[in-house]
C-alpha cells in the first residue's frame, strides 16, 4: 500500500522564506494568515490529508462508486471521511467571512488543495468542485442566492457541481442544447443531459447544488447565447430544509480509465426549477469565473499526484535491492545495493523533484497573485497580478497536468514490473493523473487560449509584463557570482521565447494555422522559462539564507543540486521547442483529412 | 469500440519497393517467399486479427482472466480465437522446416507480430511467448529436445513460457534463489517460486511448456551459476500423450494496469522435473537468445500500439464536429468542423504518424539483420548483420516502448473526455502500452547495456559500422537535390551522436557515473538519428518512385510530408539531449539517498 506523507516543509519554505507572504499584510486575508495560524492549518491538514483521506485511496479504487436505484453510493469510508473534512471546517478555509467562510487567502487554499490530491484525488474532487461553485455564487449570485447556498456549501453540508458538457458538446459550447424556459416567478424550467459531470451526486451531503448552462429559447445563438444557473437537486424549502427533488437524476456512471471513486455522471434534468446566477446570456462570462480558478486547481493536480507517487518511488529505490552502483558496492555486507544508487533511477527522480517543487512555486506564486487580483489596495497592482495570472493560468494548467502524467510514469518505472501490478497503487497514481490534461479544458484547448486570447489581450500588455518580470530578475543578478551557472541559462531560454513570440507575430498573422501548430510548443517553452525563472530565484534564496548562516542547510543545498539538476537537465530542452514553433505548419497541416 | 485495420499498403511498401526483400534471396528463406506469397499472408493475417482478435480485445480486457480450483481461464472468445490461430498454422511461419515448421523468415515474423499485437495485445502473448521458447530450445536444445518439443510448439497444441523473475530479483538474476538438483537420470528437481510468468498458464493449448531459470546447487555464485531448464507443466509420455501435472502449479493471477486478457501468473515448482538446455552453468547465455528476440518484440508493441490507438484517433478527429478551422470553415453547412481541421489536434496526429512508420522501418531492417545473421552465407556479412542488430535492439525496445505509451497517450488526447472512458477503448490501449518499458528489461537497464555492453564491445566496431552506414548514406545523397532538406539536418544529428559518444568514452571512464546519467539520453539520441536515417532513406526512394512515375503518387506525396515533419518537429530534439548527456553526472548523483 502506497503511503503519504504531506511535504510540510518544502511548503513552509515557500510561504515564509521564498514568498515572505507576511510582506502581503496589507491584504485583509494575508493580515489573518500569521505565520502561527498558516502553520497550524499546515499541521492539521497534513494529519487529515495523511490519516484519513490516503488510506481510502486504493480501496477508494478498486471498490469505485456504484449507482443503486437511483443513487449514487460512494465506496466504504467516504462519508466518515467526509464528515471529518466537515468537522475540521476545511470548506471553507478561504470563505468570505460575511457568509461563514473564514476568509484566509486563496493561497492557502491552493496548498490544502495539493495535500488532497496526493492524499486522494478521487475523494478530493467532492469538496473541489463545491469550491469551484462557491466561487460562482460569490461573484455573480444576488445577495439573497449568497445568502442561501454559500453558508451552506462553505460548511459542506450542500456540495456543487459544473454542469458543461453534452454527448455532442465539450470545448465548443456553442452547441449546447439543454434548455432553460423562463416560468412565471423568475425561475426557469431546466431540460437537458449533461455528461461527465464529476461529483454529479454522492451520498456525501444532502443536497447537491448544480450550477447549468443552459439557454433561454429566442436568445442570440452560439456561445452569446447561454446562460448560467443554479439547479438544486433537492428543492429548498423556504425555512432552509430540503424538500422533493428538482427534475433531477442520475442517467448512468462512467466506467473510467481511473479516478474511479468519484461519481462521473450522466444528468438529467427534467424540467428543473433553475435560478439565473449572473445576467441572462452572460452565462460563458460567469462559467469562466469559475473555470479560471479551476484550471489553477487541476494545474496543482498535475505536481500533486507528482508527489505522492514520487514519494513512493524514493522509498522503494531506497528499500528494493538489485545490482551494484556502477563506482563500486554502496552496500557491500548485503547482496546488492539500493537501486538508488542507479544513475538513471536518480534521473528520474530528480526529473519529478525539479518538477514537482518549481510547479510548487509557480502554482503558489499564482495563489498569491489570485489573493491580489481581489484584495489588494493599489488598482494598478491589481491589474498587473489580473493580467500576469490570465496569462499563466493556461500555462500551468497544461504544463503541469502534462508533466503530472509523466512524473507518475517514471515514479511507476522506478518500481519495474511492480509497479505495474495494482496492489503497489503507482498504476492508479498514473491512471488518476490522465484525466487531468483532458478536463477543464483540454490542453490543446489551453494552448490555443494562450496563443489566440491571453497573448494578444490589451495590446500584449501581459506578456511585456512577464518579459519585464524576468529581465528584471535577470539584470538584478547579472553579476552575483553565486548566480553565474543560472543566469545566462535563463537568459538564453528567455532569448527563445522572445524570438519564438516575435515568430509568432509575424508568422501567425500571415496564417494562423502557423500559430495553431506552434501553440503546444509555445506553451510548453513558456512553462520552462517561468519554472527556470523560480528555480534561479528560490536558489537565490538558498544561497543568501546559507551565507546568512539561516535556515536547515541540507534543505538549501539540495535546493541548489535540484536547481543545477533543472537547469542542465530540463531547461535544455527550450532549444528544441523553439526550432519547432519556427518549423511552422505546413508539414503539420500538409497531409489531407482523409490521408489519416 | 475501437476498430483496427492492418496497414498492409504501408507493410508492403517497406517490404517491396523499400527494402526490396528480393535481393536477400541467396538466403533460404527468402527465396522461399515470394513476394506474391508474402502478399497472400499478409492478407490472411490482416482477415485473422482484423476479424478475430481484434474483436475480443476490449471484452477480453473487460473480463480477464480467472484462476478457478487452480486453473487459469482466459476470456470468453480467446479458446476458439486460439483454435482459429492453430489451424491458420500461424505459429509455425518462421520455424525450422526439418521440425515442422515453414521457414518464412523472421521478418515477415515481425511483421505477423505487429497485427497480432495491434488487434489484441493480451491475446498475441500467448503465441509470442510460445516463440521466444521455441527459438531457445532450437538455439540450445539437443536433438532429442527439439524433436520432441518443436513440433508441438510450431503447431501451437503447447505453449511456451519464460521464467525468469523472483520476489525478490528480477533485473539482478545473481540474487536467484530456484534450485534444480540433480536426479539420477540426468534429470533435474526444480522447486521455486517465479513471479509475473506471462502466459504463464491458460486453457488455450494441452500443455505448457516452462523455461526456467534456477541454480544447481554448488554451482558458482550470481549469474555465472544460472542453468535454463526445460519444466513441461504436464509430463510427457513416451508416446508423446500428456501425462500427470509435473509439480507445477499457479499460486495466483496478478492484478494489473492492463494486458488483462493475458494471465501474469505466479509459478510455483515443487520439485517438478527439469531437463538442461544448454550447457550446465550457462543459462543466462541460453537465456538471452530468448531474451534478444524478445526484445525485439516488445520494440514491436510498441509501434503496434500505436498503430491501432491512431487509427481510432483519426476517425475520431474526421468523425468528431467541434469548433471551426483557424483558417474559415470547412464545413460550412454544418455547426461545427470536424476537430482535424485543428492543427493542436494535427500536431499529435502527425507525431504519431512519423513515429510509427519510423518505427516499423526501423523494426524491419532489425528483422532482415536477424535473417541475415541466421542464414546468410558471407561470414562477414553476417558478423556486420550481427553487431548492428545487438548495438541496436536496447535501441529500439527503450525508444519504441517509451513512444508507444506517448503516442497511444497522444491518441487518447484526441478524444477529449471521451477518451477517458472505457467503452472508447482508448485507455486500455494506454494502460496495455505502458507494461513495455517495463518487461524483457526495464528501459534503464536497455539504456545500460547500450553504453555498458555494446558500445565498447569488440573496441567500438557496432558503433563504427553503424555511423559508416549512415555517413556513407550522407555522402552519396549530399548532391541529391530533393534530398536538400533532409540531409543537412541528419548530418547535423549525426554530429551530435558522434561528439556525445566522444564525450562518453572521455567521461564515462573518469567517473561511471557520467555514462550511467547519460545512457537514457544517449539512448534516445541514437533513435532519433536512426529514425532520421530511415526518414530521409525512405523519403528519397518515395521521390525516386514518383520521379520514375511509380507506385501510388498520395502514398508516396504523404511520406514525404511525413519525412518533412519528423525533420522539423521531431529531430530537433537531438540538441536538447546533447546538452543533458554533457551536463554529466553531478547534479543527477549530488543528492543523498536519504534526501529523497
Amino acid at each position: 500500500m502506497p503511503t503519504y506523507s504531506a511535504p510540510v516543509k518544502d511548503i513552509k519554505f515557500l510561504l515564509h522564506e521564498y514568498f515572505n507572504l507576511q510582506q502581503y499584510n496589507n491584504l485583509p486575508s494575508f493580515a489573518e494568515a500569521t505565520p502561527d495560524l498558516i502553520d497550524a492549518i499546515l499541521e492539521e491538514a497534513a494529519k487529515v490529508t495523511e490519516n484519513v483521506f490516503q488510506p481510502l485511496n486504493l480501496p477508494g479504487d478498486e471498490q469505485g462508486c456504484r449507482l443503486e436505484n437511483g443513487k449514487v453510493i460512494t465506496p466504504d469510508g467516504f462519508k466518515e471521511a467526509y464528515n471529518q473534512y466537515v468537522e475540521g471546517g476545511w470548506q471553507g478555509l478561504t470563505g468570505d467571512p460575511e457568509y461563514g467562510g473564514q476568509g484566509m487567502p486563496q493561497t492557502l487554499g491552493l496548498v490544502l488543495n495539493e495535500l488532497m490530491v496526493s492524499a486522494n484525488w478521487g475523494f478530493a474532487m467532492y469538496p473541489g468542485l463545491t469550491k469551484g461553485a462557491t466561487e460562482s455564487i460569490h461573484t455573480w449570485g444576488t445577495e439573497e442566492q449568497k445568502q442561501k447556498y454559500l453558508p451552506k456549501m462553505y460548511a459542506a453540508e450542500w456540495s456543487g457541481t459544473m454542469n458543461l458538457t453534452e454527448p455532442h458538446c465539450g470545448t465548443d459550447l456553442g452547441l449546447l442544447r439543454t434548455k432553460a424556459e423562463p416560468n412565471d416567478d423568475g425561475s426557469y424550467k431546466i431540460s437537458g443531459t449533461k455528461i461527465f459531470i464529476s461529483a454529479g451526486d454522492h451520498d456525501l451531503t444532502e443536497n447537491v447544488i448544480h450550477l447549468v448552462l443552459a439557454k433561454i429559447p429566442g436568445g442570440p445563438e452560439g456561445v452569446k447565447g447561454i446562460s448560467l444557473f443554479i439547479v438544486p437537486r433537492n428543492k429548498i424549502n423556504d425555512d432552509g430544509s430540503i424538500g422533493d427533488n428538482n427534475g433531477v437524476s442520475v442517467g448512468s456512471l462512467e466506467e473510467k480509465m481511473g479516478i474511479h471513486s468519484n461519481a462521473t455522471c450522466v444528468m438529467n434534468f427534467d424540467e428543473a426549477e433553475g435560478y439565473l446566477l449572473g445576467q441572462e446570456h452572460k452565462g460563458m462570462r460567469a462559467m469562466f469565473t469559475m473555470m479560471n480558478e479551476a484550471r489553477l486547481g487541476v494545474a496543482i493536480q498535475g505536481y500533486a499526484i507528482a508527489e505522492v507517487a514520487q514519494q513512493n518511488a524514493a522509498i522503494y529505490a531506497n528499500d528494493r535491492i538489485q545490482g551494484r552502483a556502477l563506482t563500486g558496492a554502496k552496500n557491500p555486507d548485503a547482496k546488492a545495493d539500493p537501486i538508488i544508487v542507479h544513475p538513471d533511477v536518480r534521473r528520474m527522480l530528480m526529473t519529478n523533484r525539479a518538477f514537482i517543487e518549481g510547479a510548487r512555486a509557480m502554482a503558489i506564486w499564482a495563489g498569491i497573485q489570485v489573493d491580489i487580483t481581489r484584495q489588494h489596495p493599489d488598482e494598478a497592482a491589481k491589474n498587473k497580478a489580473e493580467e500576469l495570472l490570465a496569462l499563466i493560468t493556461p500555462v500551468l494548467k497544461s504544463y503541469m497536468t502534462d508533466q503530472g502524467v509523466e512524473a507518475a510514469s517514471r515514479a511507476l518505472q522506478c518500481f519495474g514490473g511492480h509497479g505495474y501490478i495494482r496492489e503497489w497503487g503507482m498504476e492508479q497514481f498514473l491512471r488518476d493523473s490522465r484525466i487531468a490534461p483532458i478536463y477543464e479544458g483540454t490542453n490543446g484547448i489551453q494552448a490555443m487560449d494562450l496563443i489566440g486570447r491571453k497573448l494578444p489581450a490589451n495590446g500584449g500588455a501581459a506578456i511585456r509584463a512577464y518579459f519585464e518580470m524576468i529581465q528584471t530578475f535577470i539584470d538584478a543578478n547579472k553579476d552575483n557570482d553565486a548566480m553565474g551557472t543560472y543566469i545566462p541559462l535563463l537568459e538564453k531560454a528567455l532569448g527563445r521565447l522572445q524570438a519564438a513570440s516575435m515568430w509568432l507575430m509575424q508568422n501567425g498573422m500571415a496564417n494562423p494555422d502557423n500559430a495553431g501548430a506552434a501553440a503546444h510548443y509555445y506553451l510548453n517553452l513558456m512553462a520552462l522559462v517561468t519554472m527556470g525563472y523560480f528555480w534561479a530565484d528560490m536558489a537565490r534564496k538558498a544561497r543568501e539564507m546559507l551565507d546568512a548562516g539561516e535556515g536547515d542547510t541540507t534543505f538549501l543545498n539540495n535546493k541548489l543540486t535540484t536547481a543545477d539538476f533543472f537547469f542542465h537537465h530540463i531547461l535544455p530542452e527550450t532549444s528544441a521547442l523553439k526550432v519547432k514553433i519556427e518549423a511552422g505548419a505546413d508539414s503539420v497541416m500538409g497531409l489531407d483529412a482523409g490521408a489519416f
